[in-house]
């Protein structure tokens, strides 16, 4: 099966630069797909930080249990990410745990540190145990082929449904001293705030503690990765790493609420936006983007509830795709969210166009407004509740065919 | 547009008996349809009782704010139902509560009872008034053509994308007198439990006051109406009436515990699980009708969480499309329900397979068996949760490219 590439792709992948204290490479390992490489090792040099935020899924995989704890690991060795594509070893019982722990040693044999703190994920089809035997035979080849840029091809190696590979990079100043924040991504589907199918990898050489790292990109998440949905079921394999090598040269900062620190959570903020937007922008079969704004809800959680309800609801999603400005189906995604709303003073936009209000159709709308807006392929759907100050986004894709055809048929 | 017929279709529309203290007709009332009925009119004589359950939708309709209040009402009159499709009144403002009360009014002049006990339903597009003139144009004639029988009519007047008319009939004993349970409903979109976009309308010939009526109805609601899912959408105008002439001369039964009323009450639960059984067979492009079974929930409404997460995945329903037996799909539904659940104790089923357990697949599961079982066209999809006594059904279908077709082109 080929997959149309996503209309919302970059027209190239951004430059991300040579990193201090990160080195790379990646592999054919023959884990699943054919003439393509699933398989990347990511070498942090000793003394990085990192920080993670992983699925809330109730039944993750076994990477995601191997990769919490070896959160709190603290290596004095180097710390290694190893991913691959092909197989989420989600469910795999103890062959998939095993896999997890032959793949952590293997690496630390020829790449070195400790095995307890190799961070490792798997994306791909649950159910089938990762053969780790492919994927250590690779580990000796990729460590006489560690380089510090490659950051594109790493992007490649992760991806499953993907279309495009994801990357961003940014700079900024701490202390005076200009520091790089590099990330990667994948994920088109299964995917919904409160993380979704989605591996993504920053890396930066600012010098963080680990409890600043942790605190600046937990706070991150929820204004970016977990703002976004494209079908609203949740991965059992999601995780965001943020790695700190602590090569550039700056003073050391007291915390993530550091006033030194504000530049670089610009910089971190933006990196985390656009690679989440590129995630959303990729989503299984997506023709058109759906920007929710919710303001006026009773709090910022209420509101977000509200957002996801439209963003989610299959009926929204296939007006969107159907060119359709069908409030009306809006108005059910609010009421069906089951936050407090009341019919006769919220009011519903559709980009400029203010389409009902006051519990009726907006007497100056005309649908010829709504038809021409819908054409476009970013639709913006705002919803003012008038009740209390409580507001927030969230990014979704429509509903087409093409989403059908994806998943009717992924796995043959 | 023109929608196939769902596989579902029952091969005839049951014989619903003329029910004594009931008279209706239906019209062509030019709502928004052509060449085709739109319009109904139940008149149930003095003394009937009705009992009701309406949408959680926080943005009801105006016909459900008005018939939530006409429930109380105790005409000692004729009570009216009026039924359009067409335009669902939803959303329309002043001009909308207007036409349900110009609609109750006009009813009551040709119909005879009181306008604030007239039930009222609208079923169809989203933001457009009902022109009660186009409605109360119609009543004089329909007074001349009003009798007991016509319910395959009437199930025809009141469907939308519905592919066929749905009606259902059982009768049962009370105190030895033998009474009838006649139902008819429609929906098949916007469809999800706590009331789907779905109007269902059940009268009967029996004795029962009002609170008992109530209760029986409410009571079985959970395991019928309730437990079917299309889409995950909640509907703003979902109404289930449930109607009780007291024209059968049987003793009077004493509240809904009445032993006298287990016949009964029997007998109303299969009109109802029949009538929901139809509606979700009629799902908007279902090919494969899911049943999910979720067992060993640390409580009931935990395993329906549990089973609607299942039943409204998109993934799920996609992969049920596709006939592929993804039970690590499954697995991921189960566990973004965020319920109790424990992925090394779990088991799944499709049909009689067991596909996994003890965190892994099965040993004894070849993926043939599987294959060859998503060929049929209804599937069974059991989880064993494996935690406590909590068990629930939910009734869903698959997702497919028909839905899309509907729900991307319904306005045009």
């Amino acid at each position: 099966m080929t997959t149309a590439i996503s209309p919302f792709a970059p027209e190239y992948f951004p430059t991300l630069p040579p990193l201090d204290g990160f080195t790379m490479a990646t592999a054919e390992a023959g884990v699943k797909y054919r003439g393509r490489t699933d398989l990347w090792v990511l070498r942090c040099d000793p003394g990085t930080s990192v920080a993670g935020v992983f699925t809330q899924n109730r039944c993750p995989g076994a990477p995601v249990d191997w990769s919490r704890k070896a959160l709190s690991a603290r290596p004095d060795g180097p710390r290694l990410v190893v991913v691959n594509s092909g197989t989420a070893n989600v469910f795999s019982g103890q062959a998939g745990r095993d896999a997890v722990k032959l793949t952590a040693q293997g690496a630390v044999e020829v790449f070195g540190g400790h095995a307890d703190a190799v961070q490792i994920a798997s994306t791909g089809v649950i159910g089938v145990a990762l053969d780790a035997s492919k994927v250590v035979a690779q580990f000796p080849d990729m460590a006489s082929r560690m380089r510090s840029d490659g950051w594109d091809a790493a992007a490649r190696a992760i991806m499953t449904t993907d279309t495009y590979p994801k990357g961003a990079s940014a700079t900024a100043m701490i202390h005076g001293t200009r520091v790089t924040i590099n990330g990667i991504a994948k994920g088109s589907g299964m995917i919904a705030p409160d993380m979704a199918t989605m591996l993504a990898y920053i890396a930066t050489d600012a010098r963080l503690d680990q409890a600043s790292l942790q605190a600046l990109l937990t706070d991150l998440t929820g204004p970016t990765f977990n703002s976004i949905t494209v079908d609203s079921d949740t991965s059992t394999s999601d995780t965001l790493l943020l790695l700190a090598s602590g090569a550039a040269d700056h003073p050391e900062v007291t915390g993530s609420d550091d006033p030194a620190l504000a530049d670089f959570r610009q910089a971190l903020r933006r990196v985390m936006f656009d690679l989440s937007q590129q995630i959303v922008r990729d989503g299984e079969g997506i023709s058109k983007l759906i920007e929710v704004v919710v303001t006026g809800a009773v709090s910022n959680a209420s509101a977000d509830a509200v957002a996801r309800s439209i963003a989610n609801s299959p009926l929204v999603k296939t007006a969107v795709a159907g060119e359709d400005a069908n409030w009306g189906r809006i108005i059910m995604a609010v009421g069906k969210a089951g936050e407090p709303a009341e019919r006769d003073r919220l009011s519903i936009h559709i980009g400029p166009h203010c389409l009902a209000t006051n519990g009726q159709p907006d007497p100056n709308y005309r649908e010829a407004m709504g038809a021409a807006y819908m054409k476009q392929s970013e639709i913006r759907i705002g919803v003012d509740l008038a009740l209390g100050e409580g507001a927030a986004t969230v990014y979704g894709c429509d509903l087409t065919h093409a989403y059908i055809d994806i998943n009717a048929d992924y796995r043959s």
